[in-house]
């Protein structure tokens, strides 16, 4: 645990420090935290003493903001000062990223979000001795609402997005104090993770102390920029299907029946009765085209009662859902999704580049490769291909995951591209309501999806006649009476139709890269966390 | 129960028929399925026997769509038929709204989600006689494709959308055929409910057997129209959030702790160790804003164990849930919410002008006024409203539903909305983490906003100071370590910040004038129901 370790990667003159150098300022934070709250006593005297301090109204701790009041002052967004607004005065509110006071000066760096700009806080005409103790004293996470002077600077701010510039601190509040000692350092928690242990320039912190910790944790560049990303997602997957036709429907996550058996599905006390949480809004899109909602979406909440520990397994997460009718092939679906996903690529990619290029930053990838349209390979294909170099499988045998793996590369190489559908599984290790092949009695008209090798979409034309799903339930040896009334639902009529469902944070991780998913699940569940 | 019985309300002149004659089809309607059963053998022994039929080509049960071959044909949507589609032929798959033979003809009307058009199968050179007693044997609900011409009509077509053209059949065959008994008939379903039974004009169909048969039920032009306009509602919420600098986020379902003490609230089987299901995504919003992402959405599941059978409680309900930081004043969040809600009453009127017309058919009401800005009352205007109108109250007692109501009649009548906030609500009436006016002990920086006198929003500043916190939560007897990772969470830095949570189906019921809420959920839960 690095919790109460570390502090900025970079010396005093904004180059990456040694490890030495880096063990020997570790250990003077250390004290310097120590001293920080010996500080922050003797400031509350400093204010006490000092009652002549010529400044002192234009430091301290501001009241508690009830909405007593509002100051007429304008708050600026920190990413909007630059070398353009050089010897402007401005407020803004951000939190103090990082403090180190020397004599009569005190540096800070102010953040907002993925921003920082480089402060001063010095002896003046304007700031007393008082105010620069003052600020030197403010814990690390507080915000603040400052007052300053933009003054270009002649050489770049390393350390800092907005370069050009500094701010000349003329008055300085505190909004909200974070406490002395943080569990983790903003710092830390940023710092990039190369593959050779040797080539890490400074402490890191661990995925569990991150989670038990995420408010903070959540606060770092990546982070903030891999949940922007992600609502881009969910907006990009809308977008497309609306222009398509679809309608947004919601679906109930509280069932009276575990669909599927009752594997893995989490048991709800209701009232005087029991249920279960939905595992998949299925049964429900299925309805809602049977209700001639032509074409459906939903974004939701699924829950799955899997003891899987592993980097892409929670036990909740959210469900991209589709579903629609189509006329004569379940291709035209295929076509629909594959669209789809090429506009989320696309659209990531061009609205936000920025963001890609900051979580890059900690966690090194390869751009996200698509080709337009998607590919399209047929199961037996793969199969070839696996064998072709070097796989054992039978005919009708699933994919498993390394092996999946193993062929997003073979098709990396072949095609150039990171995402590609799988059409024509073998209708022995697909859900009995999966339409089979017409022309082949093995095979079914079914599709995974996957993006850098892992699956990210299952999907298939549904049986939508209710004599044959009787039939390939019974094949599946599923009691009838436990899906009587899914059965029933194509009694009066149904269209043919298909869809799938998508996991929203495993798409994200693939996009970027990341190798975990609990990075892109903003609290995640698992079969061990439940908290926060 | 109106299963089984009634029909088209319309005579063969299209004009509402008198509730004798009513009666009278009624009966004859009944007969007549008990003859199409009968005729659907016949059906089969006269494909069986008239093998030398010219049409038989042209007619019949087409296979079952598996993506076996795809027939170069385009089917158009019904809607798109009108006068300047004179004498095309076209193909199209529509559901047999209702059919009607006679002699040497059959009349049929086929829907398309909320569209409608007769259509003719008489003898011909290309229709035989064997084709029309098929067209009068397929049930009511069966999904057909169509080949037909499409012709001008003299008179318009009352009963169909589509009132300009008929279609004369050439080709019929069955895609998906409906069971000769419906447990309900869309005619009854879609039938306006007067408040004075005698202008009744034929049987309806009461909210359970709706709901039973929900697939069938969601079919109506009616409830196209809501769900498609509740979906409306999310897409208008997002975009005004989205322009504003929101940021959408996902929230746990599954949490460890029980919010507030643990009434109303499900319990999960998780592995080996309980859970519970979210009431509200409050916290983690909050979170959010304490993790610098400023302003955050957030649309998802909620869960109430709530006994309440009453027309605007759900167990479960779709949350749209706002929460931003703001500088200086909690009405920089009430301009936010309220200008978000004047979009989406703005977008709805604009964009769902025609599904807001088709409700209206069935269930009257007065289209949904609002102001621009938004009225703001003051608790105390309110309190002083319903006393001047006779309502005796406490100036710190909440208001109650019926006096919620009526204050909205009042506000109605003296502002002429449908939609206003009420701020300042008695700091006694709301959740702990409520924060505090600070000029007036006894009120609080909270607010309710309402639709048609019924609440939709709570919401208010929240304190983000942890030792306030904790003096209201001992204020409020909330044991402390209930609540320690809540109060945790300001403790390294929190702005001030407020937000609110909506419910999705009380907005689409009160913006529409309906009277259930359970017409607004596609598969509502309730104390009683947990299924479909």
């Amino acid at each position: 645990m690095s919790a109460d370790q570390g502090d900025m990667p970079l010396g005093p003159d904004g180059q990456p420090m040694s490890k030495k150098a880096l063990k020997k300022q570790q250990k003077e934070a250390e004290k310097a935290a120590k001293k920080a709250e010996k500080a922050a006593k003797q400031a509350a005297e400093v204010e006490a003493t000092e009652v002549d301090d010529f400044a002192k109204d234009r430091y301290g701790v501001a009241p508690l903001i009830q909405s007593q009041n509002v100051p007429d002052r304008t708050l600026i967004k920190l990413q909007t000062l630059g070398v353009e607004k050089d010897g402007e005065t401005v407020w803004l509110r951000a939190r103090l990223h990082t403090s180190r006071s020397k004599g009569k000066q005190c540096f800070i760096v102010l953040r907002q979000q993925q921003f920082t700009i480089q402060g001063l806080v010095a002896v003046s005409e304007i700031v007393s001795k008082g105010m620069v103790k003052f600020a030197a004293t403010v814990t690390k996470e507080s915000i603040v609402d400052i007052e300053g002077t933009v003054l270009k600077v002649g050489q770049a701010v390393e350390g800092c997005t907005q370069q050009d510039v500094e701010l000349h601190v003329k008055q300085m509040f505190v909004i909200s104090a974070a406490e002395p000692r943080l569990p983790l350092q903003i710092d830390d928690a940023s710092r990039p993770v190369t593959e050779d242990e040797d080539g890490n320039q400074g402490p890191t912190v661990n995925q569990d102390t991150r989670l038990d910790n995420r408010i903070i944790d959540l606060r770092t560049t990546t982070n903030q920029a891999i949940f922007r990303i992600e609502g881009g997602v969910c907006e990009l997957f809308r977008e497309a299907l609306r222009a398509e036709g679809f309608t947004e429907i919601h679906t109930p996550k509280i069932i009276s029946a575990a669909s599927e058996g009752g594997a893995n599905v989490f048991q709800v006390s209701y009232f005087k009765t029991k249920a279960f949480l939905a595992q998949s809004p299925q049964l429900y899109k299925q309805m809602a085209i049977c209700s001639d909602f032509d074409r459906v979406f939903t974004i939701g909440g699924i829950f799955r009662a899997e003891d899987s520990n592993t980097h892409r397994h929670l036990t909740e997460f959210v469900g991209l859902d589709v579903e629609m009718a189509f006329n004569y092939h379940y291709h035209e679906v295929l076509k629909v999704i594959g669209k789809m996903f090429n506009y989320i690529f696309a659209g990531l990619r061009d609205r936000y580049a920025s963001e890609i290029k900051m979580v890059s930053k900690q966690f090194p990838a390869e751009p996200f490769k698509f080709l337009d349209p998607p590919l399209i390979l047929e199961f037996p294909e793969a199969v070839q291909m696996l064998r072709d170099n070097g796989v054992e499988m039978g005919d009708e045998d699933d994919l498993s995951t390394p092996n999946e793996k193993f062929l997003g590369r073979l098709v990396k190489k072949k095609y150039d591209t990171d995402f590609y559908m799988l059409d024509k599984y073998p209708l022995a290790v697909r859900p009995f309501y999966t339409m089979p092949d017409p022309n082949n009695p093995k095979a079914s008209n079914s599709y995974d999806m996957f993006m850098r090798g892992e699956e990210i979409l299952s999907g298939a034309q549904r049986i939508h006649d209710p004599e044959l799903l009787v039939e390939r339930a019974k094949a599946h040896e599923i009691p009838l009476d436990t899906i009587q009334s899914y059965i029933d639902s194509f009694k009066f009529g149904a269209p043919p139709h298909g869809g799938g469902g998508i996991g929203l944070e495993r798409v994200t991780m693939l996009y970027l890269g990341l190798d975990n998913i609990r990075k892109t699940s903003m609290f995640p569940r698992d079969p061990k966390r439940l908290t926060p």
